[in-house]
């Protein structure tokens, strides 16, 4: 642990006020890092070494400006940067310079946090993969579309990253790459200045190595220091729900939940079983109606005007979008919005629900994996977090996934605080 | 109305179908249009004529695109355009080209529409006004903040135009300018490409002279034919509703009530006066807590890195988002989902509400006026249209607003058809 690289962003940020660590020393090293690392695990689009650093030598000669003072991080590169291209992972889009930052990144920035570079994504974070490789083994996929932020914070490059979910973008990587990611509630991270893809599904949010630092990015970035939680959650009740479809849960899946569940228990939490929730089937395949009608008239000027080059993976999925009717679109909304109106009942007395975050391990490179566990509770606009939980047969890590309720995101971030602690000792 | 100009967007495009019209003519005359009137009343930040000719040209030369073939539009400043700087109201994006089009612009062009040029607009379609003036008086506003596509339908200079409305950026310049202006439902016009304001509340719609070309414009954005009415409504039920605060409506605007409700019974209309709905108080300050917290944080960027080159109106409003709390934010969301939950019991048995859309007539240029009676029909994502109604004592326009029941779009234009024919009778 003596490298800087290796530290969380919580510890960097603590060492750089106190005058312990340079910001300097920390970007250097993330740099080194990257170096010797990017090779293998291509991770990023776009990195600015020098900008980073003369960055890191502004911040050593201030005082702190703000919680990731000197902290360095990733962005998305479907998040427009001021000084940097950002090419939506597309061809239509490379070299382009959008000329203003992203909100979340001038949030980043005014926080203190040094943007080291844009991190590889799927094209306009749909399905059509970039060159990350999983950093724990380079014939399997990072995930996706986050694919470039999961694999750089997993891989020990940057302590933070930004990610965006419309369907399972920031928790199915988290779960392949073994960090934390979360999806906060819906709206909850300015959206403006990150590429469209579904305007009623997209959510920013990020990765981080632990629960802490996923804490100290969310704060920073809303202004909301409640998000910090002042220590675990007492004594949670915690549900397993196993979603439909749940053939979809490959064994290691079924194996981490089963492992959460009882060092979950252990620790002192209440664990029950959640009886099967008939009002919730079906919205799996609403999500991808509503997902893909509003991606193909969001992204109509790339499909009409740049289509010869669009991946064809992304003209497949905006052709099944314009395939989706307004009256089947409409209906996938109204079945949302009664789904949203169960929450209540869904939840009942618990705080949270325990649920699969990957059908398993991450599959081999062709694909980013599959979002079926992630898409309904994207869907209700529900807080959502990823932890490291297991080990798959082919040694690759499964995480799970816990489901706060309605805007109780500081309420899960306590209980992902105890469930991380939890399953540390389960291990 | 033999020069081409005078046209409707509905009739010229039937023209032109059938051949006895040449969109060249079309653009001609109103580009001649706008070389005698622009002077007066500044509606356009940007006018390519030459690529407009091209374009028209190019459309006499091919059998029609779509039902907008060779109708020349405005689009507002705020929406990105491929071909066209957009400037988004403001100095710190003076000479901006973002490379794209705007998903709505994208969306239009593939209908066969002719993008004439950028439309004036407040600063990123807050308070600060741009340089349009009232076509019907030029010391007067001609509101905003979609203040340019507003003058340019009401004065002839194009038949159709885009408008955004995040609390009465479209409902408030149509009744100041004496024209029809449409908010759909929130999320009906794909939003991608226009810039963020509030995202919860900015929505994408539309100017005309008339509810039929309202409707034609609407249908060609959305791919929902059944927005096109197939004629008016049959004695649709129709609520009077006197919205706090009731003492900022101004005599013309309380006349310009009780004539519609007059010439609506007349024309076979069920009318009656709905009581006052005290779930809906508070609305108003709702709104705006909700506006500006998020225009605080989604115009970050523009808030930290460019704040020199802000107007005053536009800082101060985005000091006010930041002293709204996160807190007093998620109070007023919850707010505005209490009274989303009381919608059926709002309407009842209405169709639609027949509500004030602006205080009165235009007031001076230097403001763009008040949105107090559009801000709660934003909030609860409502679908509103303006219609022309009266005649102030200052000889300026006066609309009435008709707010439908969620989602019934189709119906309100339907019913606002009924309304047009109506007030027409009545005058």
């Amino acid at each position: 642990m003596s490298e800087p690289f290796r530290l969380s962003a919580s510890e960097a940020a603590r060492r750089i006020a106190a005058g312990r660590l340079t910001a300097r020393a920390l970007v250097e090293s993330c740099l080194e890092r990257i170096a010797r690392r990017e090779g293998e695990v291509g991770a990023w689009a776009h990195i600015d070494a020098d900008q980073a650093l003369a960055e890191a030598r502004a911040c050593d000669q201030s005082p702190p400006r703000g919680p990731l003072h000197g902290v360095p991080i990733g962005v998305k590169d479907i998040m427009n940067t001021a000084d940097m291209p950002t090419g939506y992972g597309s061809r239509a889009y490379r070299g382009h310079r959008p000329g203003a930052d992203a909100a979340c990144v001038a949030l980043a920035r005014a926080a203190g946090a040094i943007v080291l570079g844009k991190t590889e994504t799927t094209e306009f974070a749909a399905l059509s993969p970039g060159k990350t490789r999983n950093p724990h083994h380079p014939a399997h996929t990072p995930g996706g579309s986050s694919s470039g932020s999961a694999a750089a914070v997993a891989d020990f490059m940057v302590p933070l990253a930004f990610g965006t979910q419309t369907a399972g973008s920031i928790l199915r990587p988290a779960s392949f790459c073994g960090i934390v990611g979360m999806k906060p509630s819906f709206g909850l991270i300015a959206p403006a200045g990150t590429k469209v893809l579904a305007p009623s599904l997209d959510t920013v949010g990020g990765f981080a190595r632990d629960v802490a630092d996923t804490a100290l990015f969310l704060a920073a970035l809303t202004d909301r220091p409640e998000l910090r939680p002042a220590g675990p959650a007492q004594r949670p009740r915690i549900g397993l729900y196993r979603p439909q479809p749940w053939r979809e849960a490959q064994p290691e899946t079924v194996a981490a939940l089963d492992a959460a569940r009882e060092a979950l228990a252990r620790a002192g939490a209440t664990v029950a079983e959640r009886a099967p929730f008939p009002d919730f089937d079906g919205l799996v395949a609403a999500q991808l109606a509503i997902m893909n009608h509003e991606a193909a008239r969001n992204l109509a000027w790339e499909r009409l005007c740049r289509a010869a080059e669009i991946m064809p993976r992304t003209a497949a999925m905006l052709a099944d979008g314009m395939a989706v009717s307004a009256a089947d679109y409409d209906a996938a909304r109204a079945q949302a919005a009664a789904a949203r109106a169960r929450l209540g009942a869904f939840f009942g007395e618990f705080d949270a629900m325990l649920v699969p975050a990957a059908p398993g391990e991450a599959p081999p490179l062709a694909t980013t994996g599959d979002a079926v566990f992630n898409r309904p509770w994207t869907l209700l606009h529900l807080p959502c977090i990823a932890l490291p939980a297991h080990r798959g047969a082919a040694g690759l890590p499964v995480g799970v996934q816990l489901v706060g309720r309605s805007g109780e995101d500081a309420r899960l971030l306590a209980i992902a605080l105890f469930a991380e602690a939890a399953l540390a000792a389960g291990r």
